[in-house]
């Protein structure tokens, strides 16, 4: 048993990586997989409490455990409000959770775009409970880069799920307003994007300077929360961006059955936030 | 710059502080008080992203940075429900932020039962921000055990706020039926009790046995939850029990000015519980 090298979890930003003075902390088991790819360092090590966890460049992206927190929360609040999700783009999200979600959905298509072919791999390697997924035919895995993926694609879509990484290294360009207009320009009317934003506590700043792009470019942009255990103070920010779909006024969802975390009252619920948080994104940067 | 001997932070069961395989970690960058009263060990440090931090036991109780998540939702959700609430009893919370919190409403009268008074003195000394709190003539400190305090008081009250550490040690009497019997005994009509019940994910067995008996006391007795970075998991439960209000049906909320964390959405939200909790509480033991 040794002791992980990474001490601070998943998506922090790089200054707190390097001297971190709190965090989470998981002794490893056993090490399934170490490689690296052109991109960045990828690890699947087992811990007592969470079973299988995937790193990368140290961070936590996802465990065994607690995965299912993070992935309803992500896929289903846009997925729930829109009446007939057919085509539904996935920007990361190489583990396969994501797609898991979505495909509990009566979609017709799937595409999973992730930069890196090697996180795929490993996951459909070590994390078994997401084999059957990347089998499904209404799945499309496409290895390229989320930002130049979405300049040349001619289709359109119902639902888009940025499952990124930080803005750090090959993500930053993710987090940024170009990339959330061109997102916009291949949304179906009535369309929804739903974005990973960061740690409630920890990116305040992130969340206060995309809220002023996000205004301008769509009708409706709210930050919702969701806790994730193993993420840097454990609750999660998501921001939900539509033209048409305010989810505060949503009277339908479509939930499908079997989910452990996600229901009517968890959406209407996650889209309440604390004073501190919603007084910062009033102030906006 | 140590590092912290607590690798497990608050109130994490006995066998899993033991043997932790994961949790949060804190630096020390200098230690302000250490010592020891007939209860338990009591230590309050500096970290650099959380500033003051009070460990019992090894165990993180809170910290400056984020007490106001935890102390905000044990004390605004009861406080905010009661129209009048004149007469308030805490139990525990020797650090005086729950007793900050109810001081906010225009109250007659509080009492802090606190076990140990040696968390009071070094909180006094250490945290500067409570203070004044402990001066405040409404306040009544008394160094007493909760359980034999409700045994003999006379008086009764409108809210009991239990701002206890977890089922191990001095306070297992706290969790256990019999001790929300006397409190019930001492509720004036209408009166509404909340208290402290564990972490979200690691508490689970608990809160199942709990509800089991708090159904048969009780009209009304929700859990609720609230985010508090640096308790394990990041996300914490609360009961809310009461005779009279039931939580889904307040209309009017009396919130304090100035509140970093509660709101009117907030306290709605906070009701609503993801699936594998609420198929748990169902269930029971």
């Amino acid at each position: 048993m040794k002791t992980n090298r990474a001490l601070n979890a998943k998506k922090t930003e790089a200054r707190e990586y390097q001297t971190p003075a709190s965090g989470i902390f998981f002794t490893v088991k056993d090490v399934l997989y170490e490689g690296r790819s052109k991109f960045q360092r990828i690890e699947i090590i087992r811990n007592k409490d969470y079973g299988r966890v995937l790193l990368i460049d140290g961070l936590v992206q996802t465990t065994e455990r607690d995965e299912f927190y993070y992935h309803e929360m992500l896929v289903h609040p846009a997925m729930a409000s829109h009446a007939r999700p057919a085509k539904v783009l996935i920007i990361g999200g190489g583990d396969g959770g994501a797609l898991r979600e979505v495909l509990k959905h009566p979609v017709k298509k799937v595409w999973l775009v992730e930069i890196d072919g090697k996180v795929i791999e490993a996951c459909r390697a070590h994390f078994p409970g997401l084999k059957t997924t990347f089998r499904d035919p209404r799945a499309e895995l496409v290895v390229a880069d989320g930002n130049v993926f979405i300049d040349k694609v001619r289709e359109t879509f119902d639902v888009i799920l940025v499952d990124s990484s930080d803005p750090v290294g090959p993500s930053t360009v993710l987090h940024q307003e170009s990339f959330y207009r061109k997102l916009k320009s291949k949304l179906n009317p009535g369309g929804i994007i739903a974005a990973q934003a960061g740690s409630l506590m920890l990116h305040l700043d992130s969340h206060a300077r995309k809220s002023v792009f996000l205004k301008k470019i769509f009708r409706h942009s709210p930050l919702y929360l969701g806790p994730v255990p193993t993420y840097p103070v454990g609750t999660w920010c998501y921001n939900f961006l539509s033209d048409k779909i305010d989810p505060g006024k949503v009277r339908t969802l479509y939930v499908p059955d079997g989910l452990r975390y996600f229901n009517p009252d968890v959406y209407r619920a996650s889209f309440a936030l604390p004073n501190f948080l919603a007084e910062r994104l009033k102030k906006g940067k």
